[in-house]
């Protein structure tokens, strides 16, 4: 397989390319809006061909770049089935592996951080690679109280879903905010301060349900344009504008 | 590849296991004498045959495995050639592959934190993995000021063997005392406080040699016992001989 993870500075997202060294078929997790001309980029540098843009989730603090992918590349945009979204062209669901070249992905419902979050396991016969999406952090963890967050569901998602996994498992999240690019199974089972060292589920609800955070700055224009796979909403207030102004917006 | 990442607590140092599907060779980079049957443990459950054990260096903390798995395995010990020890059986260096089975790494000659320091890259179509032994640690490095350790040496062999490669190339150190246990060249390019940043050389250099730290606990006899191969010298002081103590010491 061909990886590569990406990095977009504004929201401190990591988007990830997998791509079928074969078929030349690539598959991008968590495309973001404005660095779809740097994803497309990289796509022609490697002689690769964008079939699929998949998210992990509806973000709040970013705006997506599948629906600008679609546009310019023809790929399809695969969503959590259980959004139904109009705009999304495959519905993805636990159990239903996602198949891209050689490469499959195996969707894992892990609600929490919303109820609708999947992360995507890619296996090999050496490594493991888990795309966490925003459940889990590296030495953190997605947020729980927007977009019917529960923390309960959260622990439920990362204790079985994610740490049943073997050690090694390399765990690939969606954020993060100190320049970490990769941790594993083992590692967050150790350390991490809010999941790790056997930490009850009772303190990490208290602890989730305590952190009182400000909500994202994008997330009133950022949740319904993700709804939309990526279209900029008409009400983006100017100082939000950004990667919106561009003239070939969604 | 068959891939496990194992610790001894002691000393906090990494053992990596690499194994090869089919034939079912593996070796052990940096074995540790304290966890000769925990290691032998994991491969008998694994059904891996030992064909050989990789020193990236001659340790100061610690005591190799190396002779004692070689007496319960027959296990070849693999040592850089330029130490000439005569109880090692394979000298390995830059520029010549080591082959078991289906698996190739490739050493790179690392010096700084020894003048005879080896690191090895293993090579996938999806991975680079590299084992980069004491030179560079997770946020860190190893230290310079003893068996001919120069810090000048160590900002070179990192600036141009390890920097110089992919940024997904995962960072796999012989030690880590904080219970992290992977990193990438993009992480320690980025964010290792020590070589990363950018931070120039001569920075780097007057911070290592102003560390002053005390010398390793174990090193009066680490050091004569690996230049044996880890065989324990008779002269360990009764507080230290812990793994010394077994019956079947080398």
């Amino acid at each position: 397989m061909i990886f590569k993870q990406l990095f977009e500075t504004d929201s401190s997202t990591y988007t990830y390319l997998l791509a079928c060294p074969k078929s030349r078929e690539a598959i991008l997790i968590d495309p973001v809006f404005s660095t779809v001309e740097r994803d497309l980029q990289v796509l022609r540098d490697r002689d690769l061909k964008l079939v699929a843009t998949l998210e992990t989730h509806v973000h709040a603090d970013h705006l997506s770049g599948g629906k600008r992918l679609k546009q310019r590349t023809g790929s399809q945009i695969m969503c959590p089935a259980m959004l139904a979204l109009p705009c999304a062209d495959v519905g993805i669901q636990e159990g239903q592996p996602i198949v891209v070249g050689s490469i499959e992905l195996h969707p894992l419902f892990t609600p929490g951080h919303t109820d609708h979050h999947h992360a995507y396991l890619f296996e090999s016969p050496m490594h493991k690679l888990l795309f966490t999406g925003d459940a889990l952090l590296i030495d953190a963890c997605g947020r729980t109280d927007f977009q019917s967050g529960n923390a309960d569901d959260l622990y439920n998602s990362i204790h079985n879903k994610f740490f049943s996994l073997p050690d090694e498992t390399l765990v690939y999240p969606a954020h993060d905010y100190e320049q970490r690019h990769v941790s594993s199974i083992a590692q967050e089972k150790a350390r991490n301060p809010r999941l790790g060292k056997g930490r009850p589920k009772e303190d990490f609800v208290a602890l989730m349900d305590g952190l009182d955070l400000p909500y994202p700055r994008k997330m009133a224009f950022a949740v319904p344009g993700n709804e939309a796979c990526g279209s900029c909403p008409e009400n983006v207030p100017p100082e939000l504008r950004g990667p919106c102004a561009a003239s070939d917006q969604g």
